[in-house]
Formats: structure tokens, sequence, C-alpha cells
């Protein structure tokens, strides 16, 4: 089944990112949640809540469990969300006597919206540096082309000349400001338990999310189960990014059409013309930044989240938020790739 | 890999459509290319433009190949689209001498969109027996329960007594007023060559197009490649069925919360509660009907296609519609699922 | 105040509609809604339910009557509708013995929504005979310039040579199939008084929708106070204009952008550049397309509109509802200008 | 004319912002833009660009300019901007010899954009301070309220008690943040020249901007007219803001629906039912919010802003951003408004 773009077998060449794309299996998925589990066991025993030998039996079954996942599936249509049996099925490995001690005062969605900071947090890393190599390679094209001529255009009309310094500094600019923010994301830890009180934990609660936080590299901060600001957020600056490189590629696409300021070393084929050169990376920054934005309002609509916590507008996260993420990381793919295969930049001064 | 919740391992179970996902799998699509080559050559030969024999031995070859995936995938990422490759594959398979009677006239995006168009013509059909099916539980529901007093609640406060027939009505009308459109819709083939006036068929191109839309089970217009109105209206189509399903899903919510007008035989369970039942289908409705309004969104902004074809709002559109078609099948799944959960509505009247 | 371009004072200069926005001013709101109340008691007294003195002066007051402007604002502020006060306003006009029989059986939402109705159905018409005018315009480009030749361009691309006559048919034939829908819509009546039961009206409910229908020219259908595809689908089709006529601008854009296959008598000036020619109303049919397909995402996600009346859900099309109009009409009428301005297209074919 | 919400009549009543609104005032911002004019004129002045008798004169007239409307909408009809006409205006009242050093330079977006940054700044404090009102006015009902109990909800049912300051708590938290992102929002000026590379003023160009800067009370950056980010990430903080309280307002209707957790001081009427007491703020909150949210994906698409400077972004700001603040705005007004009419929150304690 290949619904989507990211994830299908041709397309995902064109649209899909090798690299991000591991963080949306659901392995890696499964492994964040029992990751969560093991450490919440540990913090729990640090602060005395649990003993220490149910915290350790309980990280050992983590780090080995694998969890059956057609019954994870099935169970995933009935609750609406796949931790009540991932737990329940991690208790039969752990058994008696430390099977109640695990999961002990957590709930769905401090698993769920936790595995999402902790592979977040790592996707951040790569996409910022992926902004530091474009903005790198910007600078090499500055550095080779920059102080040639290229005709300024505005309204779609020829204004006045400028350089293809100037132009680059319109590209790259916004690229160094994004990885500055990717970089001081602070990703925080979701942890409230059934109703966001942390309830069960009593005056330990705080201690145990301390810890917790500092062993799953998140920040520390109160729950945040129904003020999604933290998922929206991230989402805008995701499509910032795409957006910016959808200029990128418009920019490109149209000096290739116009044919004479730039040069591209490859671009794709066509199935009825041989002779042609189609952009196509060009293009599919245009289209990522278009179905970024397009999804960016869906992100904002699951701010309206209700009471405790609204199935409703949590289920609209997950089926926005991974996608959002590959639209970004696409782009900033393509936009290297693109950026790498700019041979030649500006208006060729024909010197005697 | 598993970025859209449509194709996920467990998220499926909940989010995805057993029946209509195997229509966005890459061996349905590729499947119906070939019936597009093998369909075309068969057309062109009934017009006298190439010899039956060859419209045979490539109808033949389609009817048994199997590309390679992997080389699809390389192609798909240089040339922006898979037709080029899957054409030259063919070629190779087809050999000479007829070879290069393989797609002649036709470019990519004629067997793109005419096979999406094959599979939404399917899709169409099953969505609209579906719609019927919820239609015939909603008047079930309506002949048991349909004179049950329920209060009327306007603008989230109780107003005046209804039953539960006029309620049932508001989830029911729309359905059969959609059906009837999805019924009506009329899928058109799109043939229009490398820049959409059939240049290599000369005064036989409106027969062969005539007779190819014929043998596909599509309707016969001109080409519309540009003219991206057939793909945005379905889309809004789509939405508005998943939102008329979203209205139901939150009603029932309500209900459920009120919990005093409606009884459910099966909600999901809680990892942190045992005592609740979620109306976890209910939730997903309002969350497909969001997600649906949200890429509509996208979908319309492909309308701007520039040109003759634009690269930009076609990829934009494949990375939109296969998800839209999922969430409305999902909707309608679930809508049914939920129908047929409800075990009583309305208030209780209490007889002596 | 003047925070919509629709409304501005010298923005709507470019982007306003002079003949549409009488149709959203407050007084021919409020007229449409006098002209409900009189048709409503005119339909009541030929049923029988109230005496046939009281609707002929109810009839009477509602020609003449001017509401208290800021009461209606202090009330819409509180009552979050403007229809209460009004009909207090008006009852006080009407005085004994009358007074009762106005509204009688009616609701805030029967007034609003059929008041839209009513001028939706007068917009549609005009809107309907912009697009026959446009399409006219194109049938007289094309028997003017038709067969000048024109480069096709893919994906951003120079492909194959075409002929005008191929441009003007993608702007075109669009724009029919619009013209016939916007025709054949059929704007319904909305009247089911508190909860939609028309509780009040007993057994005469459906002659006297009937009678009220066919005097306000709608259709009479049953309520659909908490179905809105009619609104949705109404935005759909408005969104479809707008796009349509975005891709016209788009070509139009870059046709001028390359500046050797069209020439336009009018362009717009530059406060920096005496010699530049903006293609103004080519960009702006780019901005109204964009600006409709993002409104669009919130007309549908008014589909979830909660029992038997939304406030939420209703005030969302109220924010965006009309703006979609405004973008569609003002799209229409740069779209006439702009093909009106252009005085040649296609390539120059220099005969000797 | 009232096609906006925010600009009607009545409906301004309920939805609009009487703060705020001026800021969009035609006045208000023909003054920003003839602030920007005189102090251009100014600091050009001191770097010796022009006589300082020019900037003084200049300066002058722009504080008593009043421009003729009814031009300047015709000529942004042909321009597609107001700026060129207003500089010819206000260069005839200039006259000879100082009307040459009159936006000398400067290009229309340099203008407008300032004008903009000008006016949000204002806009900015205004929203930040309102943020802390609410956030105290939350922090009141804490105090009297807070250690009530109420029942904790998740996915629409009941599910453990917390207490009234669990839930406020996940009202105020998001505003905090907000608050300090607003206060912390530095607008920078644009200022580029026509096409970006301020030309005209050679080495004195960056001294010029950042006198400019300094004297409008704006940052000092590089002009930004193609890197709409600027625009694009205050519309995703509008839309943050919008949408936390959107799920206040939503929190508070459910409350309100459930009947016997809140008091309300105020509702709306109803025309039909004199019982009812709609809670109006609340789901104007939630209208508010979907409304931004929808809007927001219409600004990042303008984020795909091509070559100097793109008229078709540009003008699709021009739609959108207007009303994302207004709506902000309202939903702070709104909200404080709300949140002063919960007379009690919690569950009733029966104590002896």
């Amino acid at each position: 089944m290949t619904v989507s773009a990211f994830d299908h077998p041709f397309l995902s060449g064109l649209l899909g990112d090798e690299e991000i794309a591991p963080y949306f299996s659901v392995e890696t998925d499964v492994s964040a949640m029992l990751a969560f589990e093991a450490a919440l066991a540990r913090a729990e025993a640090v602060e005395g809540l649990i003993p220490h030998e149910a915290a350790r039996h309980i990280s050992e079954v983590c780090m080995a469990f694998r969890p059956d996942f057609l019954e994870l599936r099935t169970a995933t249509a009935r609750d609406g969300v796949v931790v009540a049996n991932l737990v329940k099925q991690l208790r039969t490995v752990v058994g008696a006597p430390y099977s109640d001690f695990l999961h002990l005062g957590a709930t769905s969605q401090d698993v769920i919206d936790t595995s999402l900071m902790v592979r977040l947090k790592a996707i951040a890393f790569l996409l910022s540096n992926r902004l530091s190599d474009l903005s790198m390679v910007f600078g090499d094209l500055d550095r080779s082309f920059g102080r040639n001529p290229l005709m300024g255009r505005t309204r779609m009309q020829a204004a006045i000349p400028i350089t293809v310094s100037d132009r680059i500094r319109a590209w790259r600019t916004p690229l160094d400001a994004y990885r500055d923010r990717l970089t001081e994301q602070r990703l925080p830890l979701q942890f409230g338990g059934a109703a966001g009180t942390l309830d069960k934990l009593a005056d330990r609660a705080d201690a145990i999310r301390a810890t917790l936080a500092q062993e799953l590299g998140l920040s520390d901060i109160a729950q945040w189960q129904s003020q999604r600001a933290v998922i929206a957020d991230f989402a805008s600056l995701l499509s910032l990014i795409s957006g910016s490189l959808g200029k990128f590629g418009q920019d490109v696409a149209l000096l290739a059409q116009a044919g004479e300021e730039i040069e591209l070393t490859r671009g794709g084929g066509s199935s009825a013309m041989a002779h042609k050169q189609n952009p196509v990376a060009a293009e599919a920054l245009v289209a990522l930044a278009r179905f970024n934005a397009s999804l960016l309002s869906g992100s904002h609509q699951s701010l309206v989240h209700e009471q405790e916590r609204s199935g409703a507008a949590w289920m609209l996260e997950w089926l926005i938020l991974p996608q959002m993420v590959m639209a970004s990381a696409a782009s900033l793919r393509l936009a290297l790739e693109l950026a790498r295969n700019i041979k030649e930049i500006g208006a060729k001064t024909h010197n005697p």
C-alpha cells in the first residue's frame, strides 16, 4: 500500500528521503516508546517509587522486546491508540512480580508524544545540518559566480541589472535563520498521566519527570498534552523551510525557462520529447512548499484541542506532522542537489 | 517506511482502508498504465496508424510485463515522472520491429492521468456503494429509534426536544446527494500527446481518442492536461463526504460525552483507565474531515497550472489526491462501523 | 476601518468589485431579511396560521423599516447573531395586535441563511453572465489570433509549437462548464424554526415552506441548518472559477515575462522604474486564486457543524464566504479586463 | 461595502476590534507611508545625499499632506500598488526644486512593507498587553476557584477528577510564551530600492538604511523583499494565539453545554427561545481559531515569492495578514470578556 508519495516505491525516489524516513518507521517508533517505558521505570526506581530490580528487569525486557504488530494493528483499530495493547503485550513478557511496575503513572499520550519528540530531536539535528550544507553550497556558488550580472526581475518583468550575489543572498539568508531556530528548538518531554496531573506519582512527580526528561535528552516542562503549540509551531518552522526552498525552486525554474542565465548539469528526460531537460528538482521544490503550506493549516486546526485530551485533534496531528517533516526533508535534499547542479549562473560576459 | 497513517502498520488499522488502498499500490497503478499502452496500440491499429500485428504484440507484452521497480525509482528521481523509463523498459521487451509503435503520440501525462481516472472510476463505484450502505443503516436506526425523543441542541445549549429521526435526517440526507454525484461523475480519458495537440496522430487523433476512451471505460473529452478542475472538483466531493461524516462523528462524540442519549456497543480502551470507553471512530471521523478540508486547499492551489503542463502543480496533486481518497474511504468505513455500533439512541422513555 | 482589500479605499480599485460588493452591504442584507419576514407572514396567512390583516401590516412595515444599526451592533456582540434584535426592533414598529405574528415559527438561522441564498442567487446570475462574456472575448481572440504559432511549454521548458487556439482552449473550456453549473445551481430556502422541526407550524409546516420558497424564488427543500454542503459546495465552485482564472493569469504573466509572444495594451506603472509595464491584472488573478484556495479549506472545516446549530461553524462561514464570492467576482472582472487588453498573442510570423 | 466581518456594521460588534482596526485604516497606512518618505529624506540628508533644506521641506509637506484618495484608487487599479501615485501627488505639493529628492532610491515595496512593520510593531505591543491581562484574569480565576474539583475529560469522556487549577494552567501557559515572543519580535525595516540593491545610494546605502531604521523604530536588516518569512512567521504566531484561545473557547462551550461545572454571567439571547443563554464568545473563539488556521496556509503559500518581487505573492499577503491580525485581536478581546464572565467554575462542593 503506497498512498503517500513519501513511501511510494518509485515516487519516493523523487519526493522521499531515505535518511529521514526511517524515523517514521514503526520499528523506530516502537523502539522510542520502549525507551520511554524503560527510562520511566528507572526514574521511578531512583525516586523510590518502584524497586530497582523491577526497573532493571523492565529495562532489559524493553531492549529486547519485539511486539506482535498484527495485534497492535487490531488494537489500534479498537482503542484509537497503540499504547494500551503495546503495554499489555509488554506486561506479559515482563511477568510477575514486576509487570505492575511497568508504565506506572503514565498514559498513552505520554508514550506517543514523547516518542515523537525523541525522533524530532534527531530529525531537527539532521535538518539543521542540511541547512548548513545548503548554505555552504550557496556560499560556493556566490564565490564562483556572485559577480556575474543577472537581470533583476520584479513583478515578472525585467527591472534593473543586479548580480548573482544579490539573488543568492535572498536564497541563503532565511536558511541561516532556520538553522539557528532548529538548533535552539527545545523539544520537551510529555509526561502527565491519565489526565495530566501525574496523580499516581504524588509528591515525587516533579522529580521523576525531571529525571525522565534528562535521560531521554528532552527538555523538562510540565505536561502540554492539550497545549499543542509544541507541534503547531514546529510545523510552522517546517513550512517556512520548504517555503523558502520553494522560492529557490521557482526562481531556478524561471531562470531555466528563460534559458540564458543558468546552466544546469542535469535535468529530467521526457517520454515524448528527447530534446527536453526538465528542471525536475526545481518543480518539486515548489510542489513541496505548497503541500506543506496546505498541511500547515490542518496542523493549526489541531490547536483547538478540547479538554484534557482530544482524540480528534491528536489524530489530526498524526495524519499531518510526519508528512510535513518528510516534505521539508525532501525539499532540503532536492535543494542541495539542485544547487550543486548549477553549472553556471548569471549572464555570460563575453570578454574578448 | 510508514510516513502516512493510511499505510502505517498499526495506524492503518484505525485510519486505513483495506479495500481502497490497493488502488494506490504500485502494482495497480502500473497495471493501469500498461492497460493504457495496450489500448492505445489497439486504437491506433483500428485507425490504421500502426499494424494490427504490432498492437497484438504490444497488448500481449503489456499483459505479462513486470517492470524493474528499482530502475523506475531511479528514473523517477531523475525525470520527475515514471513513464519515460517504464516505456523504455517496455520497449526493450516489445523489441523490434514493433517497439516504435508503443506509446506512439502519447506523453507521460496521458498515461499517469488516465491511470488515475481508471482507478478513480472503480473507487467512485465502491464509495457510492458505501454511501448507499450507510444510508440504509441510518434508515434502520430511524425505523428502530426514530420516534425516541432527543434534546435538540443549538449553539452548544439545550434548545427544544426533537426526535432521533430529525437528527438522523441531518446525517443521512447529504449522503444520498453525494452518492448520486459519485454515480453521475463522468471520469475522462486524458490524451493529448507532447503538448496537448496530439500532433503525431494528425487527422486520426479524434477517432483514436474516442476508441481509447471507450475501451478504457472513460468518457471522451478533449485533453485537460492543464485544466485541473477534473481533479480539484473530485477532491471537493471527497471533502464534502468526509466533512458530512465528520458532523456525524462530532454529534456522536457529544452524545457519548453527555452519556444519556446514546449507547454504543463498543468503544476503545485506555492504557491508563480501564473503565473508559472512548468513542474512537467518532473522533477519527472528525480528524479525517479536518484533514481533508486542509488538503482540499492544496488541491485547489494546483488549479494554477501554468502553460501546457506544470510539473509543480501536477506533483502537488500526486501528494494530495490519493490521501484524500483514502481519508474519505476510511471515513465511510468508520461511519458504517459507528452507525452499526449504535445500540440505542434517544432519551429512554420510562413507561410504567 | 478597512481590514479587507475588497472594501479598502484604494486596494478595492484593484481587488474589489463594484457590482458585487453591494450584495454584502448591510442594507442589502437587512433588506433581504425583511423580505423573508414579510414573505413568511404572507405564507402563514395563506395557510391560515395568522390573519391576513396581520400579514398585510407586517409586509408594509417591512418594506419601510430602517433599523437602528448601532443597536443591531450591540445586540450582535451580545447574542452572536443579529436577528433577535432586528425582530425586536421590528416588533415595536409593527405594534399590537400584530407584533406576535411576526417571525412566527422562524429562527435566526432561517433569516440569515435565506438572506444569503437570495443574494447568492442574484450573484450567481451575474457571475454566470461574466463567464459568458469572458468566453466570448476568448472566442474573439481565437478568431483573431488562433492560428498564430505559440511555443508549447511543458514543465517550464519549450516543448513543441502549438497554436494560440490550443492555449485559448485551455483557458476557455472550464469557464463554459462553470457557467452551466452556476446557472443550474438550485439555491434553497432555509426554514426550520428553533431546532429544525418547524415545531410551531404543526401540519401546515410543509405548505408554508413551499409558499415561502416560491415567493423568495428559492428552491424548496427541507431545512439544511446543520448540513452545510450548500455553502461548502458553492465555495468549491467559487474556488474552481478563481483557480482556472489564476491559470490564465499565470500564463499571461509568463508570456509577458518572455515578452515575445504577447502584447498587452496596458500594464501598471512602477514608482521606481518608469520603463516598466507590470502585468498587474495577471498577478492579481494568481493572488486571488491562491486566496480562494486557502479559504476553501476553512469553508469545508465548517461542515463539521455539530448538533442542530453550531455557532462556531456558522460564524466561520460568515468570515469566509463573502470574501470568496468577492475574490471570484474580482477575478472575473480582472480576467475580462486582461483578455480585452491582449493586443496581440502568438509569435509574429514574418512573411516576406 | 462590508465584505469582511471585521469591518461590518453589526458583525464587527461581535468579531471586530475597535482598538486594532484603526491600524488598518487608510489614514493610518498613508500616514505611516508619509512618515517613511519623511524619514528617508532626513536620513539621506544626514548622509549628504540630498540637501538638508530638501529634507526639511519634504518632512513638513509629509506631515500635512492629505492625498486625493479617489486618484489613489484609480492608480492602484492600474499600477497594482498605491505608491507610484502617492509619490506623484506628493511631488506636486513638494514642488521644485526639492521634488526630485523625494522617494530617492526607494521603491513601492519599501514604503508598503515598512508601513506595515511600523503598524505591526504597535499592534504587537497591544496584543502582548492583552496576553498579559488575560494571563492575570486566569490567575485571578485560579486563586478564586483553582482548588475546586473538575472532572478531567479525555477523548470526550470523563476520565478522573482534576482541579480547576489544572485546567486553567492549560489555558494560561501558552499565552505567557506568546507574550514573550511578541515582545521579543524584532520587526524590520524594508529598504532595497528598485530591485533590492539600493543601487542609487551607492556607498551610503548601509548608513542611510541604519538611520532610517532607527528613526522608524524598526530593526535594521538587509532588504527582505523576496524573503517573506517575516510575514509568514508573524502569521504563524497570530494563528498560535487564536488557536490556543480557540481551545479555551471550546472548553468553555463544552463546560457550558454540560452545565454543571461553569456559571457564566452573560450569554447571548435567541430569537426563537427566550430561555437560552448561548456561549457566544466561546463559539466565536473557535470560529476565529479555525479562520486563522485556514488563512495561515495562504500566508505560507506566499513564501514562494519569485525573483526580486512577486506581485502575486505580495498581493496574497495583503489579502490575508490584516485579517489574521484582526482575528487574533478579536480573539484576545473575546477571551478576556469570556474569562471575566466566568462567575464560577468547578464542581460545587456541598459542605455541610
